[in-house]
């Protein structure tokens, strides 16, 4: 019952899902850091009975509510409202501080207060106001039940700092009352192991109930290994052990932990080599590129690249044979490795990578049906050849081609740490791997 | 009571905020379409009591539950367990059938199964199986008191389709059932306005309450109107003539309506003239190429690029004066119009379109500020110059490359048709709009 949180979110464009919700998961991280586990989300609809119900609902499962948005000044606005009901019925009464706050802001702004703002210095009997430096709605705080209630308002730059100034101490202290659980996270990252094998490899730490608790997520080609150490095992380090234990047990798989992105991971292996990569895009469309270049500083280890769309442009600019397309076919493994090759040579680096393939929904044969990508890696310091991966993708176009680039940075991973013998989600087939 | 509906996310994950729940919003809007309104959305964690008991709650209150998550083969997937609890704690039985659809999809990849995904051919005495074309997780409905339940898996490529073969067909049943009020929806998408120059020139069409409903949402550099008729008005077209007065407001920023995307509609226009662009990518390093590739058929209208992300592959392999690079830098109107310039007439189409940019958050100069980017469109069958548009966006470094890469979309679209003088968010200035 202590330590434990929820989240109410309050508006009918919530519900009905015409703008995205995006305070529950800061608030929920916020409360996380501060030791305070958050349970439930809920999202009500304008309906003050709907947001009473959820407000008692909540209140008489976990010490601590914090409720957003409704308090603005029109009449679709009824979280003061809902909380006196909550509050067993009390009534509404009006601040004369709140209401000179109010005036003075709009006073400032040069403009007459609408009659409607009136409200917002409003709040039920019991309650207290909560200074909001960013906007005119003020929040509220009151008990219900035994549970400490924070109904701060919706836009971000005006809840968070209110949160930070009112929430986080009283997350503190809750957590301080319940003895001080610690709580201590971490996050191992993997690609390329599909979520059932990722999840098998790693059964013995995944026990319900266990501390530490280590779950998986699967976005895209990344299973992720989330893991929660509390109490004393946090205090000695049981997050970081499990986290090693699941390294150990995923491998090379693995690219790094917490905030670490796979082209992060890619970007730094290049870095202490002093290398570089170039790349030969077509099915990815540069979606290759993209990735690598969303970190930071990735002009160190990337050269450039070629999106080679057209066949002509396989042709001029990477100089791939013509008889190699009219004999394999632009997605095949030959015109995969000629790609990468061409890029490593051309841009004058180590490394050339290379995508090729069909991410649907046309374009299919019989042999190569939606979803078939070739991946090549060119090493110019080997023979000169390049090794290139089979895979089918499943999933629509948007799924396929998110896939193939992320799958392609590993691709290059695995080979610069030598790895390549490891199959990858998606793969198919070996093709014989360094031919010409 | 009725042609209402529930939704209920399943995982620590998302109680945590340690990923985005996205599913939804999406799920609220599709029920929105047929004609169903959602009044609550819930979060709970990988509990299986805190599941059962929400499933039994939102039951009770609505007519319809779509649940997402928990489906999974691990421990941790609870979503079968809770739903049998929720039909007062009927037995899990496994089904011959689902075992072997399981089975041979593993043999299809050439894997053996894992015996933990043996759990997904459970599923509750008296509920059936959704079959799932994309995962290994199937769906199961049930009836929970008065309610119908939808389990779906949590992956959005595979809920959705699912999502569509089952939800939206009990949604028809269940709005024919209550008498059906209809429900009419539009979708107007522009690029390149900022959200409240949005709202302000829509103003008149967006009161509270009334019919149709229009609110505005923003993301990236998009802005959508969101239009929501009901009753007579929707069967009288009134979402359409809301529609065309949105488009009427805002003009050539608006690029379509509904599903069709910023990538799509360039698509369109360039495949009616029968023209090509090409590309010329530094600070986006392949954005640009991704999003024009994700409209499916787009090798009719995109010849191909280079992500020119270093200095010598923008002289070497485009062609940039080295002066030209030391006297303006490479961030700079003059070398995107030489990178566009270079890009169009290389590839032999007539459309060249480049981005050369600081996307932080290293780089930074007093003149150049992190979020200074460079757009130029060079139009071959014009004085072979190009149209150099300088912008300072806001926002991280991911941020910034997707409004560079997508407000580049609306540049050469606004070029083809003629209105370049319009002017784009994070546009900064007027350059002299011709000069070589």
């Amino acid at each position: 019952m202590t330590s434990r949180a929820a989240i109410l979110s309050i508006g009918d464009e919530l519900t009905l899902g015409q703008i995205a919700q995006s305070n529950s998961g800061w608030i929920a991280q916020e409360l996380l850091g501060a030791g305070v586990t958050v349970v439930e989300h809920r999202t009500v609809a304008d309906d003050r009975t709907a947001i009473a119900r959820a407000m008692k609902e909540l209140a008489s499962q976990v010490a601590l509510v914090v409720a957003t948005g409704g308090l603005g000044p029109t009449e679709d606005d009824l979280t003061r409202e809902a909380l006196a009901d909550a509050m067993d019925c009390v009534d509404l009464v009006e601040s004369a501080y709140e209401r000179r706050v109010l005036e003075e802001r709009f006073a400032r702004r040069g403009v007459t207060m609408p009659l409607s703002n009136l409200r917002q210095a409003c709040c039920p009997a019991g309650a207290a106001f909560l200074a909001n430096p960013n906007g005119t709605a003020p929040g509220i705080t009151a008990r219900v039940g035994s549970a400490q209630l924070f109904c701060l308002p919706g836009p971000p730059h005006e809840m968070q700092p209110m949160f930070i100034a009112h929430v986080i101490p009283a997350a503190h202290a809750l957590v301080a009352a319940s003895g001080g659980d610690s709580v201590a996270l971490c996050a191992v990252h993997s690609c390329g192991l599909p979520e059932s094998t990722a999840a098998e490899k790693i059964r013995a730490l995944m026990g319900r109930g266990s501390n530490p608790l280590v779950g998986t997520t699967a976005s895209g080609a990344t299973v992720t290994a989330r893991i929660r150490a509390s109490g004393s095992v946090a205090r000695s380090g049981g997050a970081q052990r499990a986290a090693c234990d699941v390294e150990q047990a995923w491998g090379a798989y693995v690219f790094g932990r917490d905030e670490t992105s796979l082209s992060q991971a890619l970007g730094e292996l290049l870095r202490i080599r002093r290398e570089s990569v170039a790349l030969a895009e077509s099915c990815t469309g540069g979606g290759i590129g993209h990735l690598i270049t969303s970190a930071s500083g990735s002009s160190e280890w990337f050269a450039g690249g070629w999106i080679s769309y057209s066949n002509q442009f396989k042709r001029e600019f990477l100089g791939v044979a013509p008889q190699l397309l009219q004999q394999h076919g632009a997605v095949s493994a030959p015109v995969a490795r000629a790609m990468a090759v061409a890029a490593a040579h051309q841009a004058g680096v180590r490394w050339g990578l290379s995508a090729t393939g069909i991410a649907g929904p046309t374009g299919a044969t019989n042999e190569k049906p939606v979803g078939t990508v070739f991946i090549a890696v060119a090493d110019r310091a080997a023979d000169g050849g390049a090794l290139a991966r089979e895979f089918r993708f499943t999933g629509d176009r948007a799924t396929i081609r998110l896939r193939a680039a992320t799958i392609a940075l590993q691709v290059l991973r695995l080979a610069l740490l030598e790895q390549s013998e490891l199959q990858l989600l998606g793969e198919v087939c070996s093709l014989p791997k360094n031919s010409p």
